[in-house]
């Protein structure tokens, strides 16, 4: 029998107060039915007595049609002295008409006297006249117990007053908050124990990762007894986020065996997890547990040698389980299987002992040194190994090129390009403007080749990376261009490293344009 | 009495093996010094077996005087089959001549038999050897049982005997590695009490991230009893990263009251975490715990309100212990205290609720959502700062420029810029040659104002940093130069924002002359 964990999502709430984030009420649809297909229990889904925008998204959401999940909306105990029928945001949280509301309240006697100035009998009465109005509009009541653990070490019998004044009036869930993220995982086990121990409810945990443990206090939390999770996708939150449940989830069905998404949901996972972080513009983070770009990329020898025999060695988890894949990566500690897996897909007669490989490698390291990395630029590496067993065709010549740049830059295009280049034996002389000289130079050199190659006017380019490699010799440092392209099937990669950020980006270009006749010409 | 954890850094060994980290010599030396002026305890700063450039820096290393660390270099124990003494490797790790090495071995009986494919008790004989070959040559042996909790959870006996088999031989300390990053906190604390009933030895903690609880296991594993903590500045490592010292450090010595750094140098952290994060050329994590930009950064209305009327209600730690600092988000009251800062040291004169600071906020909102950033570019908002209040004189007037690149590059200086100014009614005309467009208009931009200026013959640029803003539109894309410079004694940093790299150049080039005569003249 596998035990069921829920999983509460506040991804649209507590996330939404994450530095650099803002959704949309468009993107806030679009996050609610993606969590609603991952299967998550609870959705968050906004605080509407703090911000306006919320209730019309709660108006918009009575639209969609969820499977899965039951809608909740989050707001505060009722200000003190104030009676709770007549509380603002109370009104504000009721218009929401979610079936469930999130209430909060003070669990730390600090905060009772010194931040929201009341007593502490006043406190436990915000609690139960709001947990007990919420039942009588027939809301189920999920109580958040704020600062719970920094108020439980504080004063204990005071904290655990609070939750009985909220169950007492009826509330359905008591989830304990980390609210300040700084609980260590065996204070944070040791009182969920404690606490399980005193009262009787189902109980839930909220964590902050200010001390940078927010997975591993919930999971101890589990562990301790809890039975509902809080948090948010890619932990986004205020300061240093809330609990990742990207991190969470995986770690609670495949490594304890609880069951938190239906069936079938795990690998869903770090599609939902990176789709969230376009919608929420944030870059997506390489190194993320479990659905990071990086989280299975290989780059040590004997790491790559060891996941070829036995992905086991170097992997807790297969990737596939939650949708993520394995990568070698390219480089001088990557070693020579990795090199000569590239090696085969040009040419499958060459071995590892091959003289080729070894030249293969001498040059990869030489470019490496000179500040080259082929990580992501998989196809300028491919055109290094071509050129190496002369399975390489030169496809065009340029016999030169100059790139004028003037002052002043208002006049929209400031630069302009003009470039001459053959294709066998007959030339083309084209020019062309474009914001500024990589881009000037960028159209002129596709212009000019379009000419003999008219599949390149499906080629465009959707990425341009610059990288500093050297910076103390200034505006004459060395840099290194990546430009990712694509024909609108396939992407592919390309890399140019120079002192002049023009030849850099040449470079790459060349490369990248290169590559696509040659796939085409295969 | 406080206890000492010894902190071991290998942020340039295991570091280097994170995805897009690729330090150069001197990056490493100039992190080598970094590291040690943080007073860590051990600095593990290559693998001179696996990578040959590690021997180059192993050389240079001794030009360096360490006040605090012991360097050390990593390398396996021995092949198997093969005398200690003729394996190529191991020749490797004592040319690099350091006081101390890590030997890695195998504890995970499944990696002997399946991976490295020799017998559990050759491996015993594997460790043994090297271990006691390297106390032979006077070396202070850390060992670093690969896989030991995974190889513990699978043949715990075997595990045991390879810890002993070091220890036997000499080893000084025995490193408990969870090298796949799996293991959950209970279970590190757990086998770490085992293991410290079993064996008598000093014991350090190795983790990884993959389960996203690498800080948390190294915290329980000392909290278990280990008195070594192995990480990488940032978290920096191969697949998740590394335990993240940046984490470990303060939680140790704030909430659990160990000593891990000399005293004072807590504060230096953030500080440290961010050089690293510019050598490694990658951007610094902001809701990196304890370190990050948004670390103490609030901004919900209530938490806003908490921390204003006592900083410990939203704040688990004081910022000011790890050197980073409150911040209070898209609030117009904060930000307005912030920016009177900068403007009262133009003009003490304005208050909080003068037009000027309005008009400067304003200005301010406008320039950010263009992509302007002023961190670390405090002259660029000096000069918007002395705009808006009349306290800015044009010094010089650019009236054009062009600037020529030409195909081929290899004949050294590949661009031309002619430039016209005029200072008090006199122009001046000259041209340069440099290595690209930016270093071509640099120098020429120069070389005209010093006829005027001749203390700009004192200003040289020290840092040059292109960050792309917006990549859907590749080689168009806006972006964000960074320039900072020096008059030999202050530096100061300037930005410019553009589609065009050449205008964002300039830009950040013209602040950081105005800025520099201003500052000579006042």
């Amino acid at each position: 029998m596998v035990k069921k964990i829920c999983i509460y999502d506040s991804t649209l709430r507590d996330g939404a107060q994450g530095e650099g984030i803002s959704f949309t009420v468009a993107d806030k649809l679009k996050i609610t039915a993606k969590l609603d297909g991952l299967g998550v229990d609870y959705i968050e889904a906004g605080n509407p007595g703090s911000n306006p925008k919320d209730i019309e998204f709660f108006q918009r959401l009575k639209e969609l049609k969820l499977k899965n999940a039951k809608l909740t909306a989050f707001g505060s105990t009722r200000r003190a002295n104030v009676e709770v029928d007549k509380d603002a945001n109370i009104m504000s949280l009721l218009s929401a008409e979610t079936p469930s509301v999130a209430i909060f309240g003070k669990s730390w006697d600090f905060h009772v006297t010194d931040i929201i100035r009341t007593t502490l009998e006043e406190n436990l009465c915000m609690i139960r006249d709001t947990v007990r109005y919420m039942k009588h509009k027939d809301k189920e009541v999920i109580y958040d117990a704020e600062h719970f653990f920094d108020g439980y070490k504080a004063n204990p019998s005071y904290a655990i007053d609070t939750l009985e004044a909220a169950l007492q009036s009826g509330a359905d869930w008591i989830t304990l908050c980390d609210t300040n993220g700084g609980t260590l995982p065996n204070e944070i086990r040791d009182i969920v124990k404690k606490v399980i121990g005193e009262i009787n409810a189902p109980i839930g945990i909220h964590c902050h990762n200010d001390g940078g443990m927010a997975v591993a206090n919930s999971i101890m939390a589990v562990i301790g007894g809890v039975t509902q999770v809080q948090g948010t996708m890619n932990g986004y939150g205020e300061r240093c986020g809330n609990a990742d449940l990207c991190t969470i989830i995986p770690n609670l069905e495949i490594k304890l065996k609880y069951r938190c998404l239906p069936e079938g949901a795990l690998k869903e996972l770090t599609a939902a997890s990176r789709f969230i972080s376009e919608l929420a513009n944030m870059t997506h983070y390489s190194g993320a547990p479990f659905v990071g770009h990086s989280a299975f990329a290989h780059k040590g020898g004997m790491h790559i040698d060891g996941v070829s025999k036995n992905p086991h060695s170097f992997e807790h988890i297969p990737p596939e389980l939650v949708g993520n894949s394995r990568r070698f990566l390219m480089s001088e500690v990557s070693g020579r299987s990795t090199v000569l897996t590239s090696i085969q897909k040009v040419d499958p007669a060459i071995t590892k002992d091959s003289e080729e490989t070894y030249n293969i490698i001498a040059e990869l390291k030489r470019l490496e040194h000179e500040g080259y990395q082929f990580e992501g630029a998989e196809s300028s590496f491919e055109l290094v190994i071509r050129r190496a067993l002369g399975r390489y065709k030169k496809l065009f010549e340029v016999s030169d090129f100059k790139v004028i740049s003037d002052e002043p830059w208002s006049n929209g295009n400031s630069a302009t390009a003009i470039i001459k280049i053959w294709v066998n034996g007959v030339q083309e002389l084209t020019a062309s403007e474009g914001d500024g000289p990589v881009n000037a130079l960028d159209i002129a050199l596709r212009k000019a080749l379009t000419v003999f190659y008219p599949q390149l006017n499906k080629m465009r380019l959707v990425d341009y990376k610059v990288r500093v490699l050297d910076t103390t010799t200034a505006t004459a440092a060395k840099v290194r261009v990546h430009i990712e392209s694509t024909d609108g099937e396939r992407s592919w990669g390309t890399v140019g490293v120079s002192t002049n950020i023009l030849e850099a980006s040449w470079i790459a270009l060349v490369d990248s344009i290169e590559y696509m006749l040659i796939k085409y010409m295969d």
